[in-house]
């Protein structure tokens, strides 16, 4: 087993068309779960870290099913909860070509998003742990969820352990009363890594730039604990095809991975998940550079996979890096 | 085109397990629409009537498909609108053998529920009708759709419309404040026909008894615009296997159907209200034995169907009814 | 391999719901082939016969695809035809409970039922033959068809090849300007083994009787030929749940197989060209009462297989007929 | 709603092959509807138009299945009638790479060329109509449906009525005894708006020429009354991928569209029949040049749709008009 | 968390038939994972207990996929080790009616046969361990398997663990040049309760008998250790219908349950191991006639599953025992 | 019919994931059966010549099912024999985008490596052959399938028989104590047309050259009676887009296909296979030029059909000889 992480955040079931049929045409959904943080942690479970997932199902077989899938893809459910409220859903009309892939979410009054943050002892959840990580969707979701988030935080300084939040700004989020200036603030205070684009430094942090570096710059002012900004550029051609590239400004300058063609992507879902993934896995064992280039490949090679989580082998990243015989049939 | 029927209700997106699969093991459900009203309502298209549906949908593909859907089973959908909040669903867990179909709703906050009864120009909608039907799933949803029912009852009395009631008590609904003893009795006041065993009757119209006949003439008493009460009696050997009869309290005599076996049964969800459209249909159309008949015969051929609708014609329930030469293949 | 047999007649795409789906609802249909003669056929190649089947297919790719069906499951396909005109097909609404299954059925102008009477060789066909079948179906489908029928009998005749002959009259058919009468008399006088019930003696031979054993004796009178007439009864329940016996007049008595209970039936069609086809495995190998208690036998297995055709092993039915722990999983 | 809009022409099963396989392979196929002036009915419908259809289905379940597609996808079918004759059908063999898709009819004898033209009252039919849309394969199929096609024609003209006429020649077609030259001409006498290639002006109007705007020059000088000529260039690099551009010749010049690029094509069945329904609507709501723009979008759409509908919103047609962040998530 | 359990035994790769189809028409398959000592730890997992399975998997994804799934279910697999070998695999055709389900094994060389019985430490394994679970099939694999096991006996006696051993001969197995009964008998002397037939009895113990009772006693005899002998009695209808008794020996007398008919079978497989797994949980929670009972009821519910595994909760095995209003839809 | 052909090899069952799912996601796996020489076989079948194949299966249903498959497919199965041991299997995690497809394989032991040579009559089999194919694959399988192998040359050679051997290494195989240096020389000596890389030539001839042309050189003056030897070159851009381009040796010069991009690939598996058949087909029936371009379009299409096998017709291969209008619709 590898180092521990930790990460928080609800998780849905999704509910995706088949056969690149639009919503108006289905008869049967495939049905997967999913959710930011958990494809951040099942990834990391797949590349060999002792993942951890703090979230909350509800009470019935499907929450338990929920809970079962993250299980099967190697995340440690200890800290998974069962609590009063629904399974949050959301309906994935997959695209094509031209065409758009959509969702519908369907989240509110999800169970994680009305537990009580006392059922969480962080002390123990945290114990041991080499990295947090959280996203701006969870204190978007309600005022419990946000307490959860920036008391985990909180033990997460007070035990050393590096925290990586992934902004994640979502305007159909925040419905609780509260915006995102009145708290992304103060847990990015705690955070070392953030993923975060122009119009989450914009909304989130009251950062104005149009350039990413000098928004990196100002943020780095603001929160002087923060040692790696990220991102990716993503080039849509269409929705069967994009390229990607990432992006890692470490304090210093803004590292450049390979720019990758995507041109027969399967399933886009969780691609930004799964760079976050490579991206702690590769700041935990590589260098910069090495680390951006790993993030990248393995956000790529997501998009060839069904379903939210990055289901991928480290060699398997480690070749797409190499960059040769990509995709040659293994015996 | 027959009669004129008008019916109101909430319409759910089911989510049903395949195979015989339980949630737990599900990779992909099958989709399709319903709801208690609805349910009746497609029933007597496929009769042969003109069936109208009254509900509410969400502006998304999704609440279009349910639409759609309706439209596809030849109700009009001139009344159907669209509105603020979810699409209801429920997942289905179909049974087998000694082991119990399950349900699981998820339809708090839909569109229907949320609708606002002054919308639903009931002058219009129930010109010409000949019949109006509603359950007591509405009223249980939301103040909104109670005031929705009641209005739309008023103007079908000063109409002179037929109209039938499913008590239908769903402990698990009633949230929003009130209790079906608040509510029912009023709208029974304008009801000629309900459906209701003897537990709706105590809860919903606050009569004990432990006799069908006795709770029908006690309900007559109360409330003398009754003409019929009719319930079925479902006898449960497993899943797989049921025992359907129906029962007619016209006023003066209970009637009673034959007694059904249904040893292979594909679907029983809709079963009742296969029974509560037959019975309307032969409440038009025949004398009352040959009802009650009628309604039992269509309920038992709704199990052999998947999904919540009836798909019948009415020479297929009239051959059901002879009882000769049962389902023997039609070339 | 054993012993030749020949049959001829037309095979068509069967087209059928899933899921016990009604045609109303269907997304998707299976798809394979069949026919009453091919049935036979693919059931005695199954046996261990040498199997041919006359026939022909339009010059496409469906038609490859069901010749090649053909030669899957065993069946020598050396005088399968190509010509012109259509695929045959059929449309099959699975039943079930007490909803009937229903057939579509979409072959006129089908190839086979087109096809050039002289392009067949019945002396090569039918060299070293020692059973030849056909059934009613062919001569009500052309002229062409009912000459075709003929020359291969008189070739027969000449070739003492034994001769069985499925009556099954099929009042939708016989479109072509003649009647059964015109022609089955004629056909029948080259036959020794019938299945025949009332109604075909009745519609075919002309013979009124509602006494199988009386209606096989004034057969007999007129076609002094006859060595067997048989027929199976089949008492339905419902379409989930079938009774089986099967009757066998031999020139003197009528003898009869068990009665067998089947009442989880998975695919009826074809349960009549099973029971055929056991006859002809039985007359071959066995006494008279063990040849009509395998071919009962053999049917109620077919009605546990998918699609037209009875694939099973000769000691499946075997075991069948021996009664014991039936159904015990073999491993 | 908006503006009427009327289609004449008949509907077919189309059964098409899965998960790329050849006809060979199947086990199964996909069911759904259409036919080349119903798929500009449903695209119009679902671009928010009052677009009614006009044709005939056999009397079973599965020709009402066919109607209720329609009627499902918004098609008003108030003039879909009940006949003799077959459901016509097409099976479709999905191409891929290098690989052709194929396409094998079955739809002689089908229920809609077999109308008596005295059962269409088009005084009604198109009353209120701001469009009158036909295509070439409709007086293909048998004199009656010519007769209808232009019996239509003569009334549209009548009341006004803008019409479009899709030559669309197919060779195959025309097996009743006149050629397109004995009938197209004077169908086209009655038409504003024609999509027609060089071959179609050639086998139908008797216009030889290589150059598209001369070729409608001289269908200018011969039917004065034709306002508009439209076509697509289609390069095919391979059944995965083509190219598409929209021509619109409007009396004086002839306008292009963007060329798009389409390297994952999911289904180009209706391609033709999107462009010409973009086209109506574009036509009856932009200029000239929006309009050819819109026409071309909307087919490029209907490639990534399977089934022959281009199931799509106006917006989504907009946004790949603009053609930034095409195929970007939308939640 | 329950009590511990500890399971050992191989694991296969199950690949099943679907829609009732024979091997010969298989197009896809099913698969799921399983083995019967598995089975009975799922089972108990499902039930509550902390439940662990020790065997071994090749190191392909295949083999993570089956660990995976363990995992999914609940199965604590801490001491799932990775080994040389092949995933064993078993290919199951359903069975209906009268036909009767096959099994096809393919699992000599699984990498769990192969396993250096030094890898397992069962000092750490039997910690604190309540009870272990062996079945007759581990030792007819290899000698390290039987090995294995005695040394598992050997602790779990050291420690005071009640120990089960489902005898259950097979004659296919025993390949590696020892017989049941230069095994068995040694392995028996360590286990408190036992699954076993009069054939196991004779086989493994050689113990000669026609009577159940009888055996057991001269079981207790030989190894007085015995506190309870139990089997099922299975009387097969058809492979759809089976009824199914349980019999529980507990040294002075036989127990026996209910008897359940079980006419509408979904999947059997399994339902022996399912019995034991209820007969654990009985025998560790209830007196002994609700301890055999449970343990029937359990297996009826498994008939109902399918895949191998028993996936029922605790008061789902109640209520059946109950027997009222059995299969009745839970909402 | 046409020329006659022999091949012989293993036939294995092929169980690969649906819709792109990896390996750790199946719940079902797609079913058909292949092998390098069958394949070679079956594509040569299709276009038209007379194939038989050589193999054994083991004797049960889903041995059966293999062999139904190749006589589905078009192949003669005189020459298939059942034998003890299994059926080899394979499974194909299907790639996409940068995850390259993996397969793994599970064929030791299988029926046809345990075959008796004794039980091939190759004067028989080979009588009246025009051509003879083997691979590298069989010879590494076991003693037995080498001395095969060896004895159908010898008797090729005898008869003059044209040979062609797919030398094909495969480094996992040759585990009975031999490598394919004491055993392929002696093979290849009996061969006309040898497929050859530059690592086959170094591992199984002994053959050190980083230049194709100068290794075919060295193995002429080494093998005199080699008149051709060919390879493709694959460019992996990705598991989805492949170029190839077929070379062809011809004692005199090395002749080149056409460069085919394949940018959008369906099933890769059997491209080799395709590849070889259609050079036998191309040497066979044109000069050499267009033999290699047949080939490698031929290949090409391969790469567009699910399956081992290339189920394509000669026109279609021709067609994409052509270039022009690739993939367009056929009606």
């Amino acid at each position: 087993m590898g180092k521990k992480i930790v990460t928080i955040g609800e998780v849905m079931m999704r509910l995706s068309t088949v056969e690149k049929e639009r919503f108006v045409q289905v008869d049967a959904m495939k049905v997967v779960y999913g959710g930011s943080e958990a494809n951040v942690c099942i990834s990391l479970a797949q590349l060999g870290l002792e993942a951890y997932h703090v979230t909350a199902f509800p009470v019935h077989d499907l929450g338990q099913a929920a809970s079962n899938y993250l299980r099967q893809m190697g995340v440690k459910t200890d800290f998974v909860l069962e609590g009063e409220g629904r399974l949050g859903l959301y309906f994935l009309e997959d695209g094509a070509m031209q065409r758009a892939p959509r969702i519908i979410y369907d989240r509110f009054d999800n169970a994680f998003s009305k537990l009580d943050p006392a059922r969480l002892d962080w002390e123990k959840i945290l114990d041991g742990a080499d990295w947090f990580h959280w996203s701006g969707i969870t204190p978007a979701l309600s005022q419990n969820a946000a307490d959860m988030t920036l008391e985990a935080l909180k033990v997460a300084k007070s035990k050393g352990i590096m925290v990586s939040g992934d902004i994640n700004y979502r305007r159909n989020l925040w419905q609780y009363g509260k915006g995102p200036l009145d708290i992304m603030p103060e847990l990015v205070r705690y955070s070392h890594v953030l993923v975060a684009g122009l119009t989450d430094f914009e909304n989130c942090l009251d950062i104005q730039s149009d350039d990413f570096e000098d928004a990196c710059r100002q943020a780095k002012k603001d929160f002087p604990q923060i040692k790696y900004i990220t991102k990716t550029n993503r080039d849509s051609i269409s929705a069967s095809h994009n390229k990607l590239k990432g992006f890692l400004w470490n304090g210093t300058e803004t590292l450049k991975s390979k720019r990758y063609d995507m041109p027969n992507i399967i399933d886009r879902i969780g691609g930004g998940d799964a760079f976050m993934a490579g991206l702690i896995y590769g700041l935990l064992h590589f260098d910069d550079q090495k680390a951006i280039e790993f993030a990248t490949a393995a956000s790529v090679l997501k998009h060839s996979i069904p379903g939210d989580a990055n289901l991928v082998h480290l060699d398997e990243v480690m070749e797409v890096m190499k960059g040769k015989d990509i995709g040659k049939l293994k015996r």
